[in-house]
């Protein structure tokens, strides 16, 4: 599956339902067993979530848009398929939450390709479901310190921190992400489907359980003054950056 | 404790109660603080559970078989003495299940002296609570690899992850094995048994309060036809090497 | 902040009542984002809670002291000021417990100046709330461990248990601690605060339920014959030793 979106995969409302669509043919066809998620995107993996989805618009708009936000996570964490990341460009946010649903994750050693959950620097901040993927990859105390600070990890030090799994020289990403992939496809595909499932029942429950407080919760946070505000201003610097 | 079921310490139903039993004995005689598991018979520590217990049998038997495996985990797991696992031999599936169990774990520094559970290689899915003691030991990320693919991790690689604590050479384990017992048991036997309750006891009491529900989920799952066919294939294949 | 208790910022039930005022006061005063939290003691951070106050007292007494105990984590715990500790001193069980309610911590790299809850090593039993926190920083595997053996970790050990984020050398503990804070208070505060909340709010959510029962079972405990027994020879030894 190869993330194209241009310019750089944002997230935006009709981009997240596209993917989920993608993502449940290829679990219906019974021909694949796996799938290696990747950017098309020259430089970035995805950017996240799309911030004009989430300013100037209307209540019912902002929920409509946190409803496809959590379906993606839901189909992609939960997917019985295989999932290997080939992270070849920037990961941040929910660039990065979506790289954290898969069950391998290859890095390309670029400098420039730095993967974290940094929503604090935007001013926003993580509902509890990113923090628990986060968690269940990264551990409490380090999932902690990189959401409060924002931290968005520089290959070297998301391998040391555990945030993927494996960093490669940039032209070996697909190749090893397919040999990683021949790894996980070998195990019984029954057998593996229901030990992650087992894994990953618990933090997925907790979020469909939640899931009307969730948006409301999301809606309510985004439709502050002084959110609205905020990413307003950050949206403004980023046209000047790009103008 | 020397574990003594030829040939590989197979944990039969007979076997399980034998160990049950005998840990109990020790546990209500005030003369000993603590216990060192290991095997005599050479090159395995456990072959883990027997599978002869789980194909060609009653859904009774495989009820009674799986109280057994229950009750085995519930004992070592809360056991208020001292239990430190020498591990001088293969420690796959139910053998690893046991070395973790334990409170410290010294492994004997062979390459064929792997540990883990490797249940999903066989087809098989291991259960909620083998998952929680394997998180326990080495946190949630590293159990979701290691459960999907069925890992068993040779010397080196088991210390790494934290399934063992130490790894030394195959000669020295025994008296490694006694240092770390002495360490332990210099500590207050009170504090020391109430601490391991307190971090404990919330993951026993998931299998208590599912005691039943996990004995139905085994049966059913145990007795499909595609399970008892792979276990069969697998059985026949094993007699083939042997033969 | 700086804990000044003579002779070693031992956690009395005055100085626990000063610690959550002083906090509370700095939280109140809109002028003050964030905390440095160090020892004008030499060689001490803090020698932890008051044995004098566990030992020889009423019931109620016990109750009062613990209430105090309880009410110092939940306000540091949850403070929503940037909290750095800057550990230029030993820092056993109580002592180490405030330090773990930090944000960010510190350790002088002075071999004399071991953290940890060793709360083992006197009879008595750390609390599930300082069981969860030390979980929540280390896994829950190395604190199993630490618990129950009573692990005091020289400033190398420590860093490499996770148990500080940095250990410097003594006389940059302070502007090491400063630097620190400064990138903790470059995030924008709202943020940070509902993230540092949604981390934090389960784990003392936990006491707050529970807080009754928990000074019941303090109480309980601590009156047993055989606790005031161990910790009077306890306090005896101290005496003689510095005599």
């Amino acid at each position: 599956m190869r993330l194209n979106n241009p310019p750089v995969n944002t997230l935006s409302l009709e981009f997240l339902t596209e993917l989920v669509i993608s993502l449940e043919k290829l679990e219906n066809d019974k021909s694949f067993r796996g799938v290696i998620l990747t950017s098309d995107r020259p430089g970035v993996f995805s950017s996240g979530l799309d911030l004009t989805e989430m300013c100037g618009r209307s209540p019912a708009h902002y929920a409509e848009y946190w409803k496809a936000v959590q379906e993606l996570w839901l189909r992609f964490y939960q997917c019985s398929l295989v999932l290997v990341a080939a992270i070849n460009g920037a990961c941040p946010a929910g660039g990065c939450l979506m790289a954290l649903t898969s069950d391998h994750r290859v890095l390309a050693d670029n400098p420039k390709y730095s993967i974290g959950l940094n929503e604090t620097l935007l001013g926003i901040v993580a509902p509890f479901w990113f923090k628990d993927t986060l968690v269940n990859t990264i551990g409490h105390r380090a999932a902690e310190r990189a959401l409060q600070l924002g931290l968005l990890f520089p290959p070297a030090q998301a391998l040391q921190v555990g945030i993927v799994d494996q960093v490669v020289p940039e032209e070996q990403v697909q190749s090893v992400a397919l040999s990683a992939i021949a790894q996980w496809m070998a195990i019984p595909d029954h057998a593996r489907q229901l030990t992650k499932a087992m894994m990953r029942k618990a933090t997925a429950s907790r979020l469909i359980t939640h899931r009307e407080d969730d948006v409301q919760n999301f809606v309510s946070f985004i439709s502050r003054d002084s959110i609205q505000k905020s990413l307003q201003l950050y949206l403004e610097r980023l046209k000047q950056k790009k103008g």
